[in-house]
């Protein structure tokens, strides 16, 4: 099957058709989506090898559990043992025997085909195009927030950061009848989050306030943003921090410290939830949407991500030949 | 009136005497404590200028509201304005507006008087004797964990340093019948702790243990113990930040966010928690006092808590003359 591979280079590659193991199904991916892990995964960050790729929507061709065949679906992204303490706690996601597609010791979905284990996968409500499922996985991250943090109606957030998470993540806290107000750089990414109904938008410059929002979310992907974060929190607030970046990240301790600050991380979330959220039409995605590339042109199609600030881009297997 | 003062160098010095203001009291001091934070603000790290010292336990000799003259009181730090959005949340010690006692703009405890708001005062069952009782401020930084976080019984709590908060800390959190082990660099003080009915205690080398721990309290006061609270700590996990030092600290975004971690910041708490824990004999601080200098020997002592690596050392004004 056709697959993009990255080895130290990303190339496109005929390899090897996806096999699924006992109590898998084997998926034809119709659409994939690239996210920023995967910019970082192609500078060599964290160590990966194979084919990446973790944002797809697709439809199962073969599985022992017939009930499967034939169903369109999205796949949650661990792979978890289901035996150990994290996974009767229910924190699958934290399994440290996990493996993770496109990210660690498991081949992605920038392919033809992928492998997955059927308790990963959940069905598409048919009123869900595919170019809105393959936001279930970055929007059950943005929803993740739900599950760690209270959000009160009216309470006022910060969403730092105007990249495609940052734009989930105002939305789902909107939907939450929290004040949102998103931070960032590009002047037409702030418009757009108008349009898509974030009351309250800002340049992220030298002006912050301070000490103003309860809740801040740092979703900037870069080491500034931890330093803005702690500028807008109020004393016994929280950051949620989303971003993951090469080094390591600093703060001031006497801030963290004397303001009794929660700097709380957030990574991957459960699907239902994000699934939910776009069959309620709650979250506007197809503003999102910035270009589709056929799978072949995937270097492409990565070198457009890197080249301007798009925001999601897509690749399509199978368009052509 | 005699009082150690800070004006880039320290010095004894016969300075006016406070002057309580409305809705204050005079307290002459009985006897005060010096503080890791003390020592910063001996080298300048808060710009703190004038007399300070916030751990004290003393009597009441002037007072408007006659029922305190006489009493034996201790004094929560932070004056703060009773009308701002914090105070009115009841995080008055949060309040913007706020002074704190020797070292905030307001002069401190190390001094024969000190004038501060009755609103402030605790007073001290006669059963805490004057050594105890000026533990009451650094045992309530301890319990105000116990404020931001639940600490469920048998929860397996790892607590960093072996000065004289980490040993306030692992007392408190092993009263709440937490799993508590206690690392340090000094065999002497792990063998306190052992007396002092804690029971694991274990060296802090490269050998830690990794995700051991569901909750990690960082009160080394080094940039070094961030680093080892995310190697001990469980996906998911918390750890509690008691520590502030010059510079920044640094952390792995990676860590923090993929595995989820909440990072608190903890700083000081209500004093009637601690009152009751010192009332019941939960925790013992008599075996915590290294030494007693008389206050005209404040740079002696101060010298002597810079050299070796003592616990406790109090200051008694009158001692002398």
């Amino acid at each position: 099957m056709k697959a993009l591979y990255f080895d130290g280079a990303l190339s496109v590659r005929d390899v090897e058709r996806a096999c699924p193991g006992p109590e898998e199904a084997l998926i034809q991916v119709s659409l994939a989506g690239i996210c920023a892990t995967d910019v970082q995964i192609l500078k060599g960050y964290f160590g990966f090898r194979g084919i990446p790729g973790h944002e797809f929507v697709g439809r199962v061709v073969e599985c022992e559990d017939s009930k499967w065949v034939g169903k369109r679906v999205v796949g949650e992204i661990n792979i978890s043992c289901g035996d150990c303490e994290m996974c009767l706690w229910g924190l699958n996601r934290h399994c440290p025997n996990r493996t993770v597609m496109g990210i660690l010791n498991r081949p992605g979905a920038f392919a033809e085909c992928i492998a997955l284990p059927t308790f990963n996968l959940h069905q598409v409500p048919e009123s869900i195009p595919d170019e809105a499922a393959v936001f279930i996985e970055p929007l059950a991250a943005a929803a993740e927030i739900l599950e760690q943090k209270p959000i009160w109606p009216r309470v006022r957030v910060a969403v730092l950061g105007d990249g495609k998470l940052g734009l989930l993540i105002a939305q789902v806290l909107h939907d939450k009848k929290a004040q949102v107000t998103l931070f960032g750089k590009h002047p037409w990414k702030l418009d757009l989050a108008q349009s898509l109904g974030i009351p309250a938008t800002a340049m992220m410059d030298d002006s912050l306030p301070a000490a103003k929002f309860p809740v801040v979310v740092e979703a900037t992907g870069s080491p500034k943003g931890l330093e803005q974060a702690f500028r807008l929190v109020v004393p016994r607030g929280t950051i949620v921090m989303k971003s993951t970046y090469h080094g390591l990240a600093q703060f001031d301790t006497a801030k963290l410290v004397v303001d009794e600050i929660t700097l709380l991380g957030s990574r991957c979330g459960a699907f239902p939830p994000a699934i939910d959220l776009l069959a309620k039409g709650a979250v506007n995605v197809d503003a999102l949407v910035s270009k589709i590339f056929p799978l072949e042109d995937g270097l492409a199609a990565f070198e457009y991500v890197k080249q301007g600030s798009p925001l999601k881009v897509f690749l399509r297997p199978g368009s052509v030949a």
